[in-house]
């Protein structure tokens, strides 16, 4: 087959141009594409915190250049280097990409090679940056065998280009397969309870010119049953070493419906999410989320905050119903050895 | 096994109190819970058209009731009747339990043995009232055999006393068997998209003072798997005559899910649901409705008007996803034969 297209995003949402990171502010999304151009690092930590930038990847990514900002007009400045590290790492707390970005810049500083900090810093950035850029397309690369034919395809929550510093997860691998043919219409979950299906996956899908629509999470089995869905595709948040993957609320269900119409499941995402030292899904602890996600949407609520609401963040689907986690490095089938 | 407790409503959705249709006004649950209390026909007509009032067997009992009321001052009229007849017939133009009541009540009128026409017509709607009433209690209690031990239990949209003139269907058979020791805890989907389950069946559930909580639909795998629940039950829009059975989307999910995990679905409906004339589901034609329910969320827009939407009203779940069938006749168990 001879391969068309490009895995490079249709826009950025992450780009560094004149000295400045210019982000998209997710929060306005998908109504307003209103750009933050800023070169001040604190500005950063607030779109960070603001959720304005959002998704692993692009944070760990926005955090480097932040850092890398700061610098721009001076000197190397211990005190300084410290108030910025902290700031940032302070912004979303449990980030694992933000402290892995952090610390990268981190051991630049400490063994700057010459006067210029910004400079050095600013490439460890970019560099960042790239290997994001990269394993997006690796991975989007090495998900184009599980599609046979041209397909119908069905995916949850966001996993493009606005998750992560290149095109994305399962949407770069989506994306990837359109161009080269393999991809005919995709149905996006919309993903209560934050929307993120309908919001950003939907912009995303647009911006690729890739025929979609949008449908609440239980219509799923119907569509999958009577719109001759070809296979699923989702991201993943956390891998264990069995191959057990945790990922938004709702895949489970997805892997289930899959399994019982007789259609593969598949997960994408970078080898980065596989935890070898948490051996299965049942060592994985499921954070459970505020009610207000539920009984509010946008603020405004929809039902009385005095009723008890059971509202995980994330389920864990076995390994057995997942028929391949396509990575940067492969396409692993089960049963899983990585 | 003693019975226990009352298929009797916790709270009178409609009512007829001092000769006038008390209805509670269902836009404004589950945050007032404010009643409607007119004698007018032309103000049922407008709580039907509006939604105040809603449930197919809920919309015939009031609007049986506004008949009669029109009359309540007036002697035999055939052209005030007709009026009536119109102005209630118009308001939801394919609520087939709305044309039942509305046409016993014609027959009445047409047959009419003295001169007190409104104590005729009260007579017949109070008949249609009953006739709801004591079809969900022996639906209840014919559904008490589905409880092996004290279960918990995961419903899906609005089946309670608020769609019906009684206690309700599906939320009618938990409610009896909870009063009879048989239920533990009831985890209600909040039933996208318009949220039926997060706003009504979650009143209700508070009302009957059953242990319950709220959850997005697409955690009812989560759900099933990890607390322990042992069955399904839900209503139905339409059974076609092999038990296929049309109801909420999000249905044939929960059937799926159901089968997965090795516990049983069962469908609470009145038999005037079951459609002999239907052979199967393949024949059940899917409603779409429209995309703002989608891409609105209380009038609120949660993502562009502008995106393509697949929104089915309904699913079709096959007759051997379904363990049994309730209805106030007796359960029903595959294969079907009504």
């Amino acid at each position: 087959m001879k391969l068309q297209g490009s895995t490079m995003p249709d826009f950025n949402s992450i780009e560094f141009v004149n000295d400045s990171l210019k982000l998209v502010n997710q929060t306005l999304l998908p109504f307003e594409e209103e750009y933050i151009v800023t070169d001040s690092y604190e500005r950063i930590a607030d779109a960070i915190r603001r959720l304005e930038v959002r998704g692993a990847p692009a944070i760990g990514v926005a955090a480097a250049y932040g850092v890398a900002l700061a610098f721009k007009n001076s000197a190397k400045d211990d005190v300084l280097f410290k108030k910025v590290y902290t700031t940032l790492a302070e912004t979303r707390p449990t980030a694992v990409n933000l402290f892995f970005a952090l610390d990268r810049m981190k051991k630049i500083y400490e063994n700057l090679s010459g006067n210029n900090v910004y400079e050095e810093l600013l490439g460890e950035a970019k560099k960042i940056h790239n290997e994001d850029i990269e394993m997006c397309d690796a991975m989007a690369k090495n998900g184009l065998e599980i599609f046979k034919e041209k397909s119908v395809v069905l995916t949850h929550c966001n996993t493009g280009a606005l998750a992560t510093g290149g095109a994305g997860t399962a949407l770069a691998v989506i994306k990837y397969a359109y161009e080269n043919g393999m991809v005919e219409f995709v149905y996006a979950d919309e993903t209560r309870p934050l929307l993120q299906g309908s919001r950003l996956t939907a912009f995303e899908l647009e911006k690729a010119g890739i025929p979609f629509s949008i449908n609440v999470d239980s219509a799923a089995a119907f569509i999958i049953k009577n719109k001759k869905v070809n296979l699923i595709i989702t991201g993943a948040d956390r891998i264990a070493a069995n191959g057990d993957s945790a990922n938004k609320i709702g895949t489970y269900s997805l892997a289930v419906l899959a399994k019982h119409h007789g259609i593969p499941f598949y997960i994408a995402a970078p080898s980065s999410t596989i935890d070898k030292s948490c051996p299965t899904g049942e060592e994985i602890v499921i954070e459970e989320r505020s009610k207000r996600e539920v009984t509010e949407i946008k603020g405004v609520p929809v039902t009385k905050d005095s009723y008890n609401v059971f509202a995980p963040a994330f389920d864990v689907t076995p390994a057995e119903l997942i028929a391949g986690i396509i990575t940067e490095e492969k396409l692993f089938k089960f049963p899983y050895k990585f």
